[in-house]
């Protein structure tokens, strides 16, 4: 009775942000939190996550071209793992921070690289370089029940049929609870929002006729066209 | 008739912003906007706006108390005009801006200065610094048509009684349909989308247990009181 219950209402919650492109507020990124990248690009482990907002009208869903902004000179492909946030929190403990997941997504972090990295040397906001409009294409919610565990996820990208990212999510510096209670510290989650959990190594610069595909173990792939503004 | 059709529709389009703080998705802030600023702090004017997000979850109402959350050591005041978009907009250019604006809000960008000096000289996110609950406390919606000219307005903000922010929209760098037009050219703007638009000098550190007021003309008013957390 009560394991009925408790299915019940994860069936309810996960119904309730099944629409999460549509009814989100916030998109929560995560920055160099692969250890390959760390590794390849010979940086500091990050002692905290490396935290950035995008809006949500930079969702992108299948069926859409992505579309490079005329003002961007180098835009990059990052393929990540979503978490949804299923239910609110503010300052909650590593322990406690899955209960508010209620599932996942296959998503891209579309990074315009060279307003990023003007931006970054001259101490500005990331905001530009990161939230212009189809630089978040996401893949359908998948139900927390669906995942056994984010934590060994096969994450891989091609361009024109190319391997160029090719990761697993057990390679995460900060895995999605300590990601969750982090934020969490800071501001509060509310269902519908999105974590970008961080992309393994690999990201480039791709070009307007580009076809980007994506995939994350059995449970989700995507594919992209590249169009020009 | 005419003119009754356009009064009839400006009120529509008023009362379906008018609840920008619950239905809202993004706030888009400017930073280092203000000409007095630029010439306290002996900076170079900014050739383009400095922009960056907060989300939603910081909204604060009148009634409720800012709450300085414990992780930041200096959290600082910033009065400011609020613009509430009510029509959807992407490139648009800065003649037609006006059109897509429903009304304002007199606003506080509460800024943790502590974690954004630190963020700047690493060339990291602000998001944290600018981004924590109860960081944007806003008056009620104030219409299009009750405010003849949003850039002859007087804000002030006071501290315990003692006056902090005395300035004008006048001194704005970039006025509202630069602003407006500028960030459409990265992402689209949605109804009950806030920009504010940045703060005049004065701009400095308060403490829990201080009592925040601030006003801008005769528009509006807001009294806050501040808690540790
Ligand atoms: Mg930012
Ligand atoms: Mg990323
Ligand atoms: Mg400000």
């Amino acid at each position: 009775m009560v394991r009925l219950t408790a299915r019940f209402l994860m069936a309810v919650r996960n119904q309730d942000t099944a629409n999460f492109m549509r009814d989100g507020k916030k998109i929560v990124g995560v920055a160099l939190n692969y250890m390959d990248v760390v590794k390849a690009r010979n940086v500091p482990v990050p002692k905290e996550p490396l935290v950035f907002l995008k809006p949500t009208s930079s969702y992108l869903r299948e069926g859409h071209p992505i579309i490079l902004p005329k003002v961007f000179s180098k835009v990059a492909y990052e393929v990540e793992l979503g978490v949804v946030i299923g239910t609110r929190c503010k300052n909650v403990s590593k322990q406690d921070a899955m209960k508010h997941v209620s599932g996942y997504c296959l998503a891209l972090d579309l990074t315009a690289q060279c307003n990023l990295t003007a931006a970054r040397a001259a101490g500005q906001p990331w905001t530009l370089g990161k939230g212009f409009d189809t630089s978040t294409p996401v893949s359908k919610f998948i139900p927390f029940d669906d995942v056994e565990d984010p934590h060994t996820l096969p994450l891989w990208l091609k361009v024109n049929g190319e391997v160029k990212q090719k990761g697993c999510t057990a390679d995460l510096i900060f895995k999605v609870p300590d990601i969750i209670s982090y934020v969490s510290k800071f501001m509060t989650l509310e269902p519908n929002d999105l974590i970008l959990t961080g992309t393994p190594n690999g990201s480039d610069a791709f070009k307007a006729g580009d076809e980007i595909e994506c995939g994350m173990g059995e449970l989700a792939t995507l594919k992209f066209q590249v169009c020009g503004e």
